[in-house]
This record gives structure tokens, sequence and C-alpha cells, in this order.
């Protein structure tokens, strides 16, 4: 017995470099679970090969703009000339549905969900240690040695927001880290917080 | 990879006569798994077929009041003429080697656990409803009509302490139970504020 039906919005975040996307991709490899990804919205092209409303919604800048204005966005950001964000109509409407909604998103854009849906569950991942990242970091392209700095440095910074997540889930090996994550969403169900109001709704059912 | 190598109290409660004991077992019989019982300390008769330092350690009521004074119980009560309660010094051992330490007690007591061991995981055991609770409380031995309606009464307070626990775990079925309080388990170590300080730690190796 599930004592609530609605799902959790489970924020995926960590530094650049660190394996998000690996480790929500094997996240929905397992068994059993109601998991859905929230797709991004963004302004820039579409590459080869993406479709439109499931890598993400391909929108004009105007119209980008226009959601911003009106509220409709959990979440964005720009990067390299481009916006990226989170649509938040589908997401309420997945969470109502009883689907854990998942975020895979920057933490920049992270510490946004978390002041706009304080009950959201926020999962940093991170490296086994500073150096294997920067390792990943440097292989990263053909990029200028600046480049490479600049990135060492958000990664840094990226680093100590850890501090404001609810969880912190090592990237050891991909497998462990999604089975770690599907722990707690299954435990974040059974938090008092959440379960409290049903529970006593079901005491006093006959 | 652990960030953090103690292990975690997990204390297992809830009203009597929901199933605690029987959600403990099913526990303990889960692969994997790293957890040890804290056999609890009583000055009641040993019963045929019980093991002193495996069921109970059994001590005189002498015994017991001397490790009250010495501070040396995390938690006691007094039912029906008899002492019960949980000696601290093995418990710290256990959890300082990595073990995740069980205790299954009464309500009165897990409160008692909380406030001297703020880091405890409180797990709330619930029955499927009220009722169901009831019918089991009625079916136990053949007591008068007063004494079935006193444990009522004792059933109805308990429930109240409900929102007092970290999670709430409905025994809806016993398997069911024991696998959300391994996830939780799981869940309770990936913790922020459990991690944060040898992540930074980690952090901080070459």
């Amino acid at each position: 017995m599930k004592l609530n039906d609605r799902g959790l919005l489970v924020v995926i975040s960590g530094p650049s470099g660190v394996g998000k996307g690996t480790v929500r991709r094997a996240l929905f490899e397992m068994p059993n679970h109601n998991l859905t990804y929230s797709v991004s919205m963004t302004t820039r092209q579409m590459r080869p090969g993406e479709v439109d409303g499931k890598d993400y919604y391909f929108v004009s800048e105007e119209e980008f703009k226009k959601n911003i204005a009106e509220g409709k966005m959990l979440e964005y950001a720009k990067f390299v000339g481009n916006y990226y964000g989170t649509p938040k109509d589908k997401i309420e409407e997945d969470l109502d549905s009883g689907k854990e909604v998942v975020l895979e998103i920057e933490v920049e854009g992270a510490t946004q969900v978390k002041a706009q849906m304080p009950d959201c569950v926020m999962i940093f991942i991170a490296p086994p240690s500073k150096e294997a990242l920067y390792e990943r970091l440097k292989k990263r392209g053909t990029d200028s040695d600046k480049t490479i700095q600049e990135r060492i440095d958000k990664a840094d910074r990226e680093f100590e927001c850890a501090k404001n997540y609810d969880y912190i889930v090592v990237n050891d090996e991909v497998s462990n880290a999604a089975d770690r994550i599907m722990a707690i969403i299954r435990a974040e169900h059974a938090k008092t917080k959440r379960t409290l109001h049903s529970y006593i709704e079901l005491l006093n059912e006959k």
C-alpha cells in the first residue's frame, strides 16, 4: 500500500562531466519503475537524429521568452547563446497521475527548481574524486587550455553546491548509483512529511 | 563507494499488535545486509527455550537499576512489574564497526532513543487500517473485555505518535514492509547530512 499517490519530482544534478546523463539512462533501464523524464525546452538548433518533443521541445527564442514571461518555466538558463529550460505544465500533470518525474539538470537550474517546488528530492551526483572529474573534463573534445581551465573552475564552484542537496550519490559504478537513486525514491515515499496526511485519513476510515 | 562508514541506528516501532517483530525478522532474512539486532535487557523470568544473551540479557532488578543509575541504558520502561530496556555500550561498538543496529521497541522507548541519539532513523510501522489492528488485539490471548479496551486505547494513543517519526511504513505485506525498510537504510546512507563531511574529505584527497 502506498500511502501517498502523488509522484515525486526527482532532481538529478551535479557538476558537468560527472555522468548525470549516464546515471539517468541506467535508472530508466531498471525494471518496475514508474519514472518519466521531463523533456526540456531549448532554442538551439535541432541536431541530426534528434526528435522534437522527445530529445527537446525545440522553440524559437520569442516563444521561449513568452514562456518565461508567463511563469511557465520551472527553471531555465542561457548557455552559449541558447536558452534551455524545464516547462512546468506537463510536470504537474505527471506528478498528479502518480508518476515520478525525473529532471536531469545543471546545478544552477536545480537551485531554481528547489525554490519553486521545495518538496522535490534533490540528488547530487558526485565523482569518485576531483581528479577523476578533471581528467574527464580534459579529455572532452579538443578544447583549448583556457576552456578546460574554465570548466575546472566551474566544476569547483559546483562541488560546493552539494550541501544544498538532500542526497549525495557517488557515481563510482553507474549501476550502483542508479540502484541508490531507486532506493531514495522508495524511501522518500515513506517519509512522514509525505505520508502523514494520508495516514491520518486511513486511520479514520472504517 | 560508501561515503560514510559508520552504521545507522534504525528504530522500528509502532503500536502493539502491528507486527513489528514479524517485519524485523523478515528484514533479517533478506540477503546481503549488514544488520545486527540489539538484544534487550530484562528483569523478567527466562521462559523455556529462551537463551540468555540472545533473546534477552536476563538480569536481576538490582543490576538493571544499577545500569540505569550509571546511564548505561539507551531506553527502558517497566511493563507488568518487569523492566525492559536497551543497553548502550554494544550499540556504539556495532555502529562504529559499520553495522546497522536495529532496535525493535515500543513507542515510549523510541521517544527516549530519539532524544539520546537524534541521528537515529525512526520508522513507524502502521497497520493497513485501525480496524485491522483492533481485530488483532481482540484475538490475542483470552483477555477480558476490560483488558482489550485498555489495549485499544493504548493503540489509539500510539497512533498519534507517528508524526514524530522519520518514516511511516504500512505493514500490508510483511515482505513489502521489509523491502521498504531496506530502501530507507540505503537512502539514509546517501543523505547529505550524513555524507557531506566525508564528501568534503574525498574532494580534498589527491
